[in-house]
């Protein structure tokens, strides 16, 4: 029953995308301004929604943090409207032919950027995912498939009647963005085995939530997610330049995938170093956890353990350990790393050019914080997730990155000998 | 413990992938330039174990196809060497920066080439693939963990040794190269959910191996294979050269994945092409199934079931339709292909941009054949495999859809506010 209505949806879902993937950039972008129209028109709608599942989240005794997320003011339904409008002034890479050669035979084969098609996206409690992603979707001529939070379940399911209200003005099929009416669990594990009607799935939200799709899915997956991010403070770097560094990649905003979780000293500069960095972090309220050597230095330090070196805090809390080489800084990295954000700090020129090339992240730096991995900040302007696996996409994920390519070839009879 | 030997093969294989992910052009150029020689070399050596594998293989009843595949001869071990060398002499896609930007706060964000660091390979019985497979994966930096069949099992592991021979005499790791050492199906099953040593799993072989991967696996995979490919003769075609495309799509080597299965033709121009093309057709030995309005003009010819629109004969049979309309053809298309290549024979302008666009396959052709889908005839020199998926690589996949990229960020001093 359950499988049958996704099936249903994903059918057409698929139709849709048919519809989509022949689309103008004018046609899309003229949904999207609709769509951020109609948000603000009906705000009031919204919001009495969004109560609903507030005072449903109370009952249940949700956390502050995850109420806060859940919740929609006027004003975050003016930035969803506006996140609307950036993405329809964004240039469409749909169509873009990426290369064409002409084959010795006169075959001319070349590389066209299309969307992928239908993307499934499960999430939690965050609403604007909702508006998000099926924007960044509609903009890229995919089909979506929104499974958010039940939580949030009576703000999407206004959220996305607006969405397709919108999509009904501007004359496009209003399956091209669906929501999973359900609150049950079971509707995400018939998602994660729906692939003859999605062509990816996206999960957005906590470690357990992506584990569970990555290890469950038959349907291809982007891996969003854990950021357990390095610092390496190098024998020849500019220590005022790494205390900055250090404590911006660590408190700017420590709940986020590209917080600094552990720092590493080469010992030739930890005494020096550490001391005035200790003391800014402490201020700032960071909980210093340390390695025998750093404990030497800083005695009121904590010790740390083995699973502090592999925890992602998200927090103000920082793991600190002195390394006796640039190398054993390496060998580090290559052991806890998750492959999100690394850094060193360093004025050696071959130390900066051997760590480019060494370390294997999304995102790899030289004397920046690694608060910067994000989609807006690398110019995107606009991401739907940060990817930490290897396959089509690493790290910050713009409109491109919604998109495949196929080959076209043009011939003129030719005929293979 | 099978479960551990492979573990401590994926742990080897990635220390081997971070050397290799660090070398230059040249060195690995060394070390496929030594495979290829010993290779030759030691060509006795692999007939010898090649005969103990066909030996068996006659006992065990194979078909003769299989045992075709299996067979290595002296010719097909100087292929093996010579697409060695050719790979060599490829351009290294790894380390290439395809894109840098400069930031307004000066941060200078780069996309750069790397590898993907650990492949896995599940083949079957065609030990060329155990050569092919792995001098692709060394070209590009990456590690290879390979899974042939239990048919090749002797032929392989003398292949391997011989491959490895070569690592360690240029100096090279020599678990760049690694055979699984095991016929026991589990091994397949234990790499499936490897995903913490492998980057990517790309199965080669028969539909079913492909579906078991594909369902079963954690690792990502990059799913090749089936080619329900359809041609579409138009109202507007030139009818010699769909006659002569048919031909050479149908039968110039029917085994394989970008042959023609399904042909559907324009009631207009049916009359008139069908009889010439069915004549030339059944000359060659193509057996063909028609629809009620095909066997009207060829009386001769079978009826097509529901079953043969979606069958992939990778055999001497046709099913063929007559279509009422260019729509009509395009809807057939989108019900029955498998996404891998597709082709109008037409020659209206606005049918061919249109074609081109609806069409959601891997390749989609205009008045050529769809044999072309290949990555020697797209001109990337070499090829992994043909992706029929959407994520990451679609289509033939060459030496640069064996990597990946990461982003690398250069700043001095950079934080964010």
């Amino acid at each position: 029953m359950l499988r049958e209505q996704l099936w249903e949806q994903g059918k057409k879902a698929r139709q849709a995308a048919r519809e989509l993937a022949v689309l103008s950039s004018a046609d899309k972008n003229k949904a999207l301004e609709a769509m951020a129209v109609n948000l603000l028109k009906k705000q009031q709608q919204i919001i009495a929604a969004n109560e609903i599942d507030m005072k449903a989240g109370r009952e249940k005794g949700l956390s502050k943090a995850l109420l806060d997320r859940l919740l929609l003011t006027e004003n975050r339904i003016a930035d969803m409207a506006q996140g609307l409008k950036e993405v329809a002034a964004l240039p469409d890479p749909v169509g873009e032919i990426m290369e064409m050669v002409t084959r010795p035979n006169g075959l001319q084969v070349g590389r066209q950027r299309v969307p992928l098609g239908v993307v499934g996206i499960i999430y939690e409690a965050r609403p604007n995912v909702t508006v998000d992603a099926a924007g960044l979707c509609l903009k890229t001529g995919n089909a979506v498939l929104l499974r958010g939070g039940s939580e949030a379940f009576q703000t999407n399911q206004v959220l996305v009647g607006i969405l397709e209200g919108a999509l009904r003005e501007v004359g496009l099929p209003e399956t091209a963005v669906q929501l999973v009416k359900t609150t049950e669990r079971e509707a995400v594990d018939i998602m994660l085995k729906m692939h003859q009607y999605l062509d990816v799935l996206i999960p957005r939200g906590g470690a357990g939530l992506i584990r569970h799709v990555v290890e469950n899915a038959t349907v291809p997956v982007i891996e969003t997610g854990t950021g357990n991010c390095h610092g390496y403070i190098d024998a020849a770097a500019d220590l005022e330049q790494a205390v900055d560094i250090v404590i911006n990649a660590k408190c700017q905003r420590p709940g986020v995938c590209n917080a600094l979780e552990t720092l590493l000293v080469h010992r030739e500069v930890a005494p020096t170093v550490l001391p005035p960095l200790a003391q800014k972090l402490q201020e700032a309220g960071v909980e210093l956890r340390g390695c025998p050597a750093t404990q030497a230095i800083l005695p009121q330090v904590k010790p740390a353990t083995e699973e502090d070196w592999s925890t992602e805090y998200l927090d103000l809390i920082l793991a600190v350990k002195v390394v006796d080489s640039y190398r054993e800084a390496i060998e580090h990295i290559h052991r806890y790393s998750t492959g999100h954000s690394e850094m060193i700090i360093t004025e050696d020129y071959n130390k900066a050019r051997d760590f480019l090339q060494r370390v294997d992240a999304a995102a790899v730096y030289v004397n920046a914080s690694t608060r910067f991995t994000d989609g807006n900040q690398f110019g995107f302007g606009a991401e739907i997730g940060i990817s930490t696996q290897k396959l089509h996409a690493r790290g910050p994920m713009g409109l491109r990155e919604l998109t495949t390519y196929k080959f076209i070839i043009l011939g003129n009879g030719q005929i293979r000998g």
